[in-house]
């Protein structure tokens, strides 16, 4: 059985490597053909998806899903034609394929070029909603990579009834057959087997939970874009509009709790905390929200409950929030450093000093002056769609859009030069 | 023992990842009054040097060093004047540090700006010549990155005199103490607690054989940057000016046949393989080149040596050449694609069509058109100093120089906006 799925991964690895080298020269209106056929297919088949989608569903209480768990599950009439819409949205988006990232001359008359090319082959393993298949697979070809898309068992059906739709255009749009291959099982030792191929696969990305990234990071054999905790922190400086510090501050916890982008610790400058500390806590409160805070928080605020050094590390994905008053910016810096996860970190001030030592210290992929956390995210940083987001500082980091998908590589033109 | 080696490792790292805090916002001043002053260091201490230098050598027969080993280790006097001089090169070079490599205004109106940042902690194994000490830490430095060497046993006093040299600068120049810090154990077990902190070390470059990196490759719970072997083509096409085909074959495999973008196969098209291999081949022999041939060659040359499934893809690092007629140009980049290491090859041609169709379909670090593969390299490419060249396509491909030691962030100023 092992051996089985061993020659299983080995021949889709080897047929995603053959589909890559012819990916890495289609013409970008051949990508765009499949995903404008692909978005009309989906609409078509509808009811095919939706049957697939039930089987799914009729089987969610054999794996314990909660009830919102079903409901992102299902996939709606509405739902697949989002899913149809934003295969559209990423035909508009420009193709990165053949950019000419930079160019000179030599001295010696060589003229170099640096150039933009897909990776190679993307292994995509997620635990998300069954419109995700369609999102990668997207993502991966017109950014001119083969992709090996491994999908929860919970929506196997589902994802297979999509998958099928998009493999089904592949051909009449002059794109090869194995450009997008979805794993036929759901069995975990397959995961196991495609991450030894690292001489067949350039990329992992897995999306989901802490064990499966950590699983993923440890047995991989090729590069893997981590996407890690969310410690994200908003930061209320002496010289902070207070009426702006409260929105965002608001904005960033409540909004949307369950996210990454979402803030878990509130620091606050010495200097203004009397005045906002107990108005940002009885807003906060007003919306449910749980504070627990340093002593000085607590002699403020005397609802907040006392927090402790885990708290400050502790990614809540809850209407939790981490509350500390800070004797300084410097101390603020460095407690983001510290206790944060280089993730998304917001101050609020008016000071342009503040600002400025406030985003080049902070060692995070996004930070925002005067905005809320929540807007780290391809679309709202202008990247069109993500196949994720990177906590790693190598290759990419932050939200990964069609560039994150690719290297480059160096165009040498001359006319017989030779290396004295 | 063990035990000791891993605390020793952890407080290594942990005061290169405090200094690395501080260098992600000195001044490129700050860095540059270090290069210079150092540079200087190294020239009046050549003697101090000269005399950690003369303890490796004497050594040398311990370790079995052949002669051309010894002659690499030794640090003539023109040798660390050129040290000095490289340093004072790295001062010439832009910072990366800061540069804003894009941004734009979104409808919202949150101004976003993608902006260079370092790395981090660099982990440099070197097996190399002590010269090398020097020019990593300038350039992990120079970028902004604190760097923990780890040399090599032979030259391991030569490595801590030049470190010694340049830590002392460090502080006088306004930089962190542990910007650069330097292994004091040949242990190989040091290097393996090192790569267990990858909470603490960002990157680790391995420079060295291939034992050495495919050790560091397994062990590193960090990302590294790679450098394999370099199976390189020169594909002489059917519309190559013979001339110069010749001329570049030469280069390209005899010039330093040692080095890793020398090449290791001549591809021919057969429409020119009458014409120019008895030519090329009488040339190569001259020189001393064993050419090992497939069937069509060796009726054309009968002195080659018959070419195996294996020549195709040896890295020889001498003068031995395999050479294999292709029926067409889609058969000479299959060729390369599947027996090269993906790391520089070259067309010779005066084909248009055929030189864009070989650029853009060999998946290779550097394609070269009408140049020698020799130009694969970053002072030829124009990056100036290379801490390496990467034979991966994640991050950094090709030559690694300042730039390729960064990373970057998102800084998005507001003025107050919330997500809706």
């Amino acid at each position: 059985m092992a051996g089985d799925l061993k020659q299983y991964a080995l021949s889709v690895a080897a047929q995603a490597r053959q589909a890559s080298r012819q990916l890495a020269t289609v013409s970008t209106e051949s990508k765009n053909v499949w995903l404008r056929a692909s978005a009309e297919r989906i609409r078509q088949r509808t009811a095919e998806i939706q049957a697939a989608n039930e089987r799914d569903l009729q089987r969610a209480p054999e794996y314990g899903l909660s009830a919102a768990a079903v409901d992102r599950l299902r996939l709606t009439k509405p739902r697949l034609e989002a899913v149809a819409a934003a295969l559209e949205e990423i035909v508009l988006l420009p193709d990165p394929i053949g950019e000419v990232i930079e160019g000179h001359v030599r001295p010696n008359g060589l003229a170099i070029s640096r150039v933009r090319v897909p990776l190679g082959v993307v292994f995509f393993i997620y635990e998300s909603r069954p419109n995700v298949t369609a999102d990668a697979a997207a993502i991966c070809v017109k950014s001119g990579n083969a992709v090996i898309l491994r999908g929860g068992k919970e929506a196997f059906h589902s994802n297979h009834a999509i998958y099928s739709v998009l493999a089904d255009g592949l051909r009449d749009a002059g794109l090869p057959e194995y450009a997008v291959q979805l794993v036929n099982t759901t069995d975990r030792e397959a995961v196991g087997q495609f991450l030894a191929l690292g001489g067949l696969i350039d990329v992992t990305i897995p999306r989901g939970g802490k064990s499966l990234i950590e699983r993923v990071a440890r047995e991989a054999s090729m590069p893997v874009i981590k996407h890690f905790d969310g410690v994200c922190h908003v930061y209320v400086d002496k010289a902070a509009d207070l009426e702006m510090a409260t929105e965002i501050t608001i904005n960033a916890k409540c909004q949307r709790p369950g996210v990454c982008n979402a803030a878990e610790t509130l620091l606050v400058h010495a200097g203004v905390a009397e005045e906002f500390l107990p108005r940002i806590a009885a807003a906060l409160r007003e919306r449910g929200v749980t504070l627990k805070g340093c002593e000085r928080t607590r002699k403020l605020v005397p609802f907040a409950e006392p927090a402790t050094e885990e708290s400050y590390r502790t990614e809540y994905l809850d209407l939790i929030l981490s509350v500390k008053v800070t004797p300084g910016l410097e101390e603020a810096i460095a407690h983001v450093n510290e206790y944060g996860s280089h993730h998304t970190d917001a101050i609020v001030t008016t000071d342009l000093g503040a600002a400025r030592r406030f985003t080049a210290a902070v060692d995070s992929a996004a930070v925002m002056v005067n905005a809320s956390t929540r807007f780290n995210d391809g679309g709202e940083l202008g990247l069109g769609a993500e196949i994720g987001i990177s906590t790693d500082k190598f290759h990419a980091r932050g939200p990964c859009g069609l560039r994150e998908m690719t290297s480059y590589k160096y165009i040498v033109q001359g006319t017989g030069q030779v290396r004295g």
